[in-house]
């Protein structure tokens, strides 16, 4: 059981949303996250670096979004729609993109593959939060 | 001339976005970030601090996503604006929100005046970028 | 299998420390800076707020260094011993500082206990790693 | 005046450090992750992108070891040496090291001309705030 989980069980939270899915969100969040960072420093060492700008470069703004969406959602007591739905949508946005962009370099880059399923399993977290929040 | 300016000058972007505006925009996300987390650590030394969680709660989420709006925002050559645009929707509903709260305290605590000011002029900075991107 | 351990093997580094011991630090910062959030969100739910400032101030740290060094770590090509060793000294004093306090609140409240849990592990985990690239 | 220092004189800390210097501090370590993250990015644009590679690397890490130190020493209301001391070297060493190499290409690109100034003003301000906690 992921620490996000955990740390949900022990305090009572006002917002509505089932805990399973809010802890499934911060922990793809947070791997995300991970895998981006790693895949910007995997892109940094392959020899044809010049094809790879526009996944470091994705995977740059992936990584930072995923944080503070992570963060923002690990301390959420009551949902603020106004913040934490655009906060989704960017997130989610940033996530197809980036995922877009990893598959493409997927069949020779292993690095690139792994991190695309953390985007996709990343915006499929964050879109499922974002409808069970309507 | 703040280093946002200095940097923008440095480069050719395709983004048809001012670079005066655009310098004005980071170096107001900078410093509300800074100011919230100087907040943030004031709040707790108040005597009445029970009556700060709020602010408190809404400075640490303004800073985290202030943080990420600034660097997403120095690091755009193209504007993505299916991620950029929901991201100043939430760092300018954040700004609102916090700036709201610590309006409310300006009287009190000198430094939830100056905090307020900062999200303030976020606010007003993300929202004349949202503009100059339509 | 966790993504950092699924990208450290996607890719080879320069750095003769063990995809294992790296991916457990990288698991184990990340999830530090998890527990710290929430940590933080749940003390200030807590009705006893002003027992709890010293353990916000310290979860609000923790979180912040933690993340730079997950980050730092995750993508790192060839350690340069000048900045990821004070790094991990600074990582390994704060966890340390703020497992302690979660701890004296472990009994009353268990979000603490929780976080003490994932600060000793991070803690450990940094020295684990300071040890093996001695 | 910039936002740090406003929101220094509006509390009473119990360190005993001068406040301009904590100000100079927090300003320059907020500049410089700007000026690195702006100069990832504009490194990301050069034609010779494969010779920036190292510049790439340590203006991240930079980056995030500024931010997390200038959130740090933001919220800090008693120094606790066995963080803030190693935390601030590992800033001066990646800032040392980032501004070295920018340095290498200041000639080339005015862009690392700038950001290499950045990392050495925060080097500096680093080392004073360092010497000044003796």
């Amino acid at each position: 059981m992921s620490y996000a989980r955990q740390m949900l069980d022990t305090y009572s939270r006002t917002a509505n949303v089932d805990a399973d899915l809010l802890a499934a969100v911060i922990d793809a969040l947070s791997d995300c996250a991970q895998a981006c960072d790693a895949d910007t420093a995997a892109d940094l060492s392959e020899q044809n670096v010049a094809e790879m700008v526009t996944c470091i470069r994705l995977c740059m703004d992936c990584a930072d979004i995923c944080i503070a969406t992570a963060r923002v959602t690990s301390r959420q007591k009551d949902y603020d729609a106004s913040v934490t739905q655009p906060l989704l949508d960017a997130c989610a946005a940033i996530c197809r993109s980036c995922g877009d962009e990893c598959e493409r370099h997927a069949r020779m880059h292993e690095h690139c593959r792994v991190c695309a399923e953390a985007c996709r399993r990343c915006e499929r977290a964050c879109r499922d939060l974002l409808d069970a929040m309507k």
